[in-house]
């Protein structure tokens, strides 16, 4: 089934838009075991996510042992919730290859994010698997995005016409979504782009992150990033659920973390 | 001891300047152990390179047991030359933490390279280990670099002057090597970019991949790369070394393939 028809059901089954993000801190867990910590997490909240996207980085730090840790937790998500490998990860075409096989071959991943500095040939191989969804880092959610995301480029020295540099990446992927399968990821933090990339993009699905820790208004980001077509979009929120409760009482206050998260979003849908 | 004195000491001893990428593909290689293969290779180059360069998309496409092959890889590498993790990393600040404690100290490697798309603070994790090497990502060697790395940038709607984006990620850099750890990835088939970078930043060390398959000429990236400063490269060759013969010499034949190139490399320092 296509990613994006996946993504809808779970969306319409849990009446939600909230993804959950499985990024496992040693420093802020409140038990060692990171297999049951997130298997307590996915089992309190599998009623109310559209998705679950696990960060690569926090599975890495621990090792070997931490991809291990992160294919049993991918196998103990419900099959028909979607789940989004945030990796970031573009490199040259036949290197890309690699990656795109072991996000969605060898972890069986519904979604990965991917970085787009290297251009269309480095995204290709992820963008071949037409059933998987791909979301290209767009304009994220760091204080450091608007480095190179927010100069204003031109196609050559004559052009008049300058756009941020995000801009020009949400008008490539509309260009290459060929498949259907392509998403952007826009940070909740960022109002104004959001609304602009939504102009910009008006059907895309767009994995937002930065609600929470990092400040982003759910109101915010349900209104601009839907827009007047009312597309897809997908909130993410992993360290306000999954640390709501340094305790041992983690999972049901994680539980009711992302309840009151997913009603609040439900609120702003008009 | 920093990484530029490390990669210094490793090409002087072995009068190198090559890195031997160790990519492995299962369809390429002769054997079907990973583990072995990669040490083979490895006994068969360790006199002949200045560094060894990983790249994770090689072993993550082999799942859990991929990363166990990185760990067992990286120590069979002799201790005094620099290993470089090709992971082309970067998240926002306290993810990018998780990658920088994965590369640099679940993994120890040396160096590891990182994209620029997501800004500075994405990055500041890694350039705070002051003694590993940080490669950012610049010019890279595929035909997609083009998309958004040649796009002309200003930083303002009143600014007359623009540059491509790829010199104002090496401006930047420049700006962020308080450290003096940073490097640039540029490609070898770019050469005009090459000259301008290290026109731009006379002392970074650069880390120059696209020779061989990707066809950049060895002569251009050691006098474009070093520039009239003689500043450091790394030229980096995986395929064309490590599948130099599809038989069981492949380590014979690998070691006289990177002998010829660190040669051919050497003819052109002047």
């Amino acid at each position: 089934m296509p990613f994006n028809d996946k993504l809808k059901l779970a969306s319409q089954k849990n009446n939600s838009l909230l993804c959950v993000g499985l990024d496992p801190n040693l420093k802020m867990m409140p038990i060692g075991d990171v297999v049951s910590f997130n298997n307590q997490i996915i089992e309190a909240t599998s009623d109310l996510v559209c998705a679950y996207k696990p960060n690569f980085a926090f599975y890495e730090a621990l090792g070997s042992n931490g991809l291990r840790i992160l294919e049993k937790t991918r196998k103990q998500i419900p099959d028909w919730i979607p789940v989004i490998a945030d990796a970031k990860r573009g490199d040259i075409g036949s290197t890309s290859e690699a990656y795109a096989k072991a996000l969605f071959d060898t972890f069986a991943f519904d979604a990965a994010t991917v970085n787009p500095y290297m251009g269309y040939d480095s995204l290709v191989p992820f963008i071949q698997y037409s059933e998987r969804g791909v979301f290209i880092l767009c304009k994220t959610s760091n204080t450091g995005s608007a480095d190179f995301q927010n100069l204003l480029v031109s196609e050559g020295p004559g052009e008049q016409n300058t756009i941020p540099l995000f801009e020009a990446v949400a008008i490539k992927a509309m260009s290459w979504n060929k498949h259907g399968n392509i998403g952007l990821v826009v940070g909740a933090n960022c109002p104004a782009e959001l609304r602009r990339i939504r102009q910009l993009c008006p059907e895309l699905p767009l994995l937002i992150p930065g609600i929470g820790v990092q400040g982003g208004e759910i109101s915010d980001a349900v209104t601009n990033g839907r827009g007047p077509q009312k597309a897809s979009i997908i909130i993410n929120c992993a360290r306000t659920i999954i640390y709501a409760s340094g305790g041992n009482d983690f999972a049901s206050a994680a539980r009711t973390k992302a309840q009151m998260i997913r009603d609040e979003i439900n609120k702003h849908i008009l």
